[in-house]
């Protein structure tokens, strides 16, 4: 496909995925795609046999890039505890850059042809088990306690698949300061608890709470 | 209304809610209602003026009981821990039991009438902030550590509301073994670490500095 072929074809793709977030799926027509491109409806068909295949290609995209990216991860050099951060950090920016994508992926399964649907509901079942794998090794590398795995990976993709219904691309928090956050909790939840210590270490951190505590107070009163 | 009237008024809304579910909203039309309930659409439209109103409902009833939970559990003589962990048992209940009313409630905001999706916003805001104030009430009592309490609730809205996509009623595990996992989860991230030692307590002084890092940042763009 010619780069120019394809830039127009990501263009109606998004285009299209603006609209049926906005207005729901079935209540869009390719009509109301090619207005807001400023194309002819002929034309749009050179790139799209339809409405249907539009959809089809949004929810084929938003599955493969989250697919990929898992199996990027899973085959890197790192730890189960620096794959699940990457895990996060690249499932929040996703979703932050592609909300309009994430909007139609979890809203209209039900619009999607029945076949598709039945593989894309394997591939889904595929890249949880994946993100499962991961929390597991966690488990036995004794990095997270001995927590039911699968309900790690559905709280989690919970919490960062929800992004896309509150996302605010305005607000003061980028995609990795979410994901830095989510982790935090996330992590301090599954980790296995050890022993040790030391005052100062202790001290430091009553110091550093102190500061976080000013820090957090002068953002509330901002 | 008679017992009776509300009971049918009830059976309209759920199987309403299973059909929109399964085919989509703008799909699904009142004669599918009235034939899955083995009722003439004449009758069915002495209990509703239309498809829309019974969207509406849904949405409506769902919202409310959110909200009326909430409050209830605001007021109660409980501490915000226990507050918390009541907002999130009696919420996974709810997704759990009205599986149908939350898919709809979640994909089909764009087919609501402009007005009522506007009302219904201003409601989940103020959901939100409530329970914002329940984590804010935590932390100033020291059982959570300073963390962004606006996240806190994304994060674990995000957890329970996914419930929906996921939820298995023939699975082994019962909407209270859920949330009692989901909030081990949350606590032991959101709880003020007491004692520990060395290699935790290097870990909890990592992550201060990341959370004191991402605050800073935040506050510098707010």
């Amino acid at each position: 496909m010619s780069r120019k072929r394809e830039a127009v074809r990501d263009l109606i793709l998004s285009t299209s995925a603006d609209l049926f977030r906005d207005r729901g799926y079935r209540a869009t027509t390719l009509d109301d795609v090619a207005a807001r491109l400023g194309m002819s409806k002929a034309s749009l068909y050179t790139y799209f046999g339809g409405k249907e295949e539009i959809l089809a290609e949004i929810s084929r995209q938003t599955i493969e890039t989250f697919t990929r990216g898992l199996a990027e991860i899973s085959r890197a050099r790192l730890s189960p505890e620096e794959k699940l951060r990457e895990v996060v950090l690249r499932h929040v920016r996703f979703v932050v850059s592609h909300r309009s994508f994430l909007t139609v992926f979890f809203s209209e399964e039900a619009s999607l042809p029945a076949r598709f649907a039945r593989a894309l509901a394997r591939q889904k079942d595929r890249y949880d088990r994946d993100l499962e794998t991961i929390v597991q090794q966690g488990i036995r590398s004794g990095a997270f306690r001995p927590v039911p795995a699968r309900l790690v990976v559905y709280g989690l993709l919970g919490m960062v698949n929800w992004l896309y219904k509150w996302y605010n691309p305005r607000g003061p928090l980028g995609p990795d300061d979410i994901a830095h956050v989510f982790l935090s909790f996330v992590e301090d939840g599954i980790r296995a608890p050890r022993r040790g210590g030391g005052p100062a270490l202790a001290r430091r951190l009553a110091r550093l709470r102190r500061e976080l505590d000013a820090t957090a107070r002068a953002l509330r009163n901002a």
